[in-house]
């Protein structure tokens, strides 16, 4: 029939638009480097927000137990509620009586699905992680970039179209903590001028996980918590969620069965532990690269990084932040994500979630490859920086 | 500022297009439905097509053991890559090694999207499963229909914005499970007239998971298999594939880590017992209900689904099937779904994993029921139904 003369004569398979327009920044930027380490230097990486790739950081045993307990139950083995198993999800209420807002990838896309269509956009932090682009990008939205403080820029970039803003905190890759009052700031910022009414129900979808906070990034756990006290979003966006969360089913039975003991056993040690070798680690960096000419690092006071200023005018022999991150693997087998991949240049981001040896040899070399680099007069280095 | 008040005056907070199209056809009939069960009769659910609801069929010792191993290994709490371990893959790999067709949401939604944009349609299987006209809908894609063997049909679909069709097997809801001549002529149908020189050549993302057979549908655990031997996907789709696996970073790593130890120690007993099972409960439940004048039930030959025809006629009490289960529920808590939901009026559904006593009860009490509303005369309906 004519019908079938109009199909393709040669088979032409091409991804979709969604699949093109999916990209990761971060991957775009590594893949293009040129990766390789002194054959002479073991070596270190710095570079991945993962706090368990030296396993010296390891989740509590009563993680470990409640997912072991859950497996032997085998009451977790079914589907469970494409919106989770009720008990998990009165587990994770209970355990956010305050709020508090850690971030989880899955949870992103389905809260910024839900509130997002193609031909919108939205606000993101500028220096940030780059999910968020990577997500907004693939469907189609435009990602505005706003800064941590700047509320005067973060009202010029609102307009009709601005469907939501995401507000990372404790940042990556900044490791900064906005205060209480910040956060009011920001929420007041949304609602500014023409929205000035509306200051105290500005609706928040916060987006949680085991991830970071438990030391189990790969089990891919992660929640929604809805902060909209005066029922701004309705029932229409609750049921857009549910009805998004039903075309992937859910996260893991098992992890959800064992969810409420995980929340709940879990000592407080652990968390107090975690934190304080992320501050001690945090220290031992800060302190040394500050002595380091030609070296900025801003001191974090959250999550698990430290953004590392480069003023590049010392550094002639490197056009930019991702040539000095190649070189410092070529010469030292030290790699830092450059922040460009965060679109914030002249900085480079150091994970600071090694082991404590490896940090202080890390930052030996770093100022080794800064020493040999450095152009700037003797003097003048002495001079500028103390 | 102008631009200000160009600003909606009010909170509006939408869901997006995308929430608001993801509808599921099984919910919007079954959540329509009246289901009060009669309070002499305990309740018996046919309808959820999960085989572990009854505790009746535990998934293998080698699989809780291998995930308890993984566990304890502490090796799979991190972020694996977001296309999955390389061991793991390797082992699906080697574990398929003649071409099979399980299947599995997520690796069904990344499928879709790395095929289809909006606009497209595709070819879905009908009756079947609903979560295709699900995941296409919410992008916008248009699932035209399709019949297990009507390769005329199938043919006449096929336009130039068919991006991809949709083959279900074994079938939920049939339980029909196509021989390789069937499969062949579908392949050659899909290659039919002006492709035909392609017919040796179309491509499969065959997608399949743990779920069913494994029986823990819960876990989550997919993947997708290219069958492309002549190289028609080339590199495009399979890096749309890695590209779209980014955004959710992949399935959960302990599944991922206890995979290799699941495919390959699960005894081959685990899945010839479960078969077994299936097949002993299928036959008691169509031998059952081959006698019940009014009722025409199809044999399955794989799944865990049998489809049984009503013969609409002779129940005058009822309007359409959705009515029929609706008052199997309220007489006889029988609750079977109702084949609308497949978009295949006039059957309902039965789910055969219940335990066998449970299987016999259910099926006496359509029986009850049938009885009590056919309206053909009983001389007829001894004529027509040995
Ligand atoms: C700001 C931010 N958002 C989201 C994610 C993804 O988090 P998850 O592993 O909980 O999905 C990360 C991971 O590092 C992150 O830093
Ligand atoms: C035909 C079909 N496709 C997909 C699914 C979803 O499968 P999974 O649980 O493996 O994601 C089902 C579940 O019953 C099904 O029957």
């Amino acid at each position: 029939p004519s019908k079938a003369k109009s199909r393709r004569q040669r088979w032409d398979v091409r991804p979709s638009e969604m699949a093109n327009n999916t990209l990761n920044p971060i991957r775009a930027i590594v893949d293009g480097m040129k990766l390789t380490p002194n054959p002479e230097k073991p070596m270190i990486a710095l570079s991945i927000g993962d706090p368990t790739v030296f396993g010296n950081l390891p989740t509590d045993g009563a993680v470990l137990q409640a997912m072991k307990d859950a497996i032997d139950s085998q009451k977790y083995n079914g589907y469970a509620p494409s919106v989770g198993y009720l008990k998990s999800r009165q587990a994770v209420a209970n355990f956010y009586s305050c709020p508090e807002a850690p971030l989880e990838a899955e949870a992103i896309d389905l809260a910024i699905s839900v509130l997002c269509n193609p031909g919108d956009n939205i606000l993101v932090p500028c220096p940030g992680f780059s999910l968020y682009k990577t997500l907004a990008v693939s469907m189609g939205i435009d990602p505005k970039k706003s800064w941590e403080v700047d509320l005067q820029q973060m009202e010029s970039l609102i307009d009709e179209r601005t469907s939501c803003m995401i507000v990372t905190n404790p940042s990556n890759p900044c490791g900064s903590v906005f205060s209480k009052e910040h956060l009011q700031k920001i929420i007041k910022g949304c609602s500014c001028s023409s929205m000035a009414s509306l200051s105290s129900d500005v609706p928040i979808l916060s987006c949680g996980g085991l991830a970071k906070r438990w030391l189990v990034p790969g089990w891919r756990m992660g929640w929604i918590l809805i902060h909209d006290r005066n029922d701004v979003f309705g029932s229409k966006i609750r049921q857009g969620l549910v009805k998004l969360s039903q075309r992937i089913l859910g996260a893991c039975s098992i992890i959800q069965g064992a969810l409420d003991s995980i929340l709940n056993n879990t000592p407080p040690s652990f968390f107090s532990k975690t934190i304080s070798f992320l501050k001690t680690n945090s220290e031992i960096c800060f302190n040394e690269l500050s002595t380091v000419p030609g070296l900025n690092p801003v001191m974090p006071s959250g999550a698990m990084y430290l953004m590392v200023g480069i003023d590049m005018d010392r550094f002639p022999d490197f056009k930019n932040d991702v040539d000095f991150t190649e070189r410092l693997v070529t010469e030292q087998s030290v790699f830092c994500l450059p922040a460009s991949a965060f679109e914030y240049p002249n900085y480079f981001r150091i994970v600071v979630t090694v082991p404590e040896e490896m940090m202080v040899e890390a930052c030996s070399r770093i100022r080794e490859f800064c020493q040999r680099h450095n152009r700037a007069s003797s003097t003048e280095s002495t001079d500028l920086d103390h």
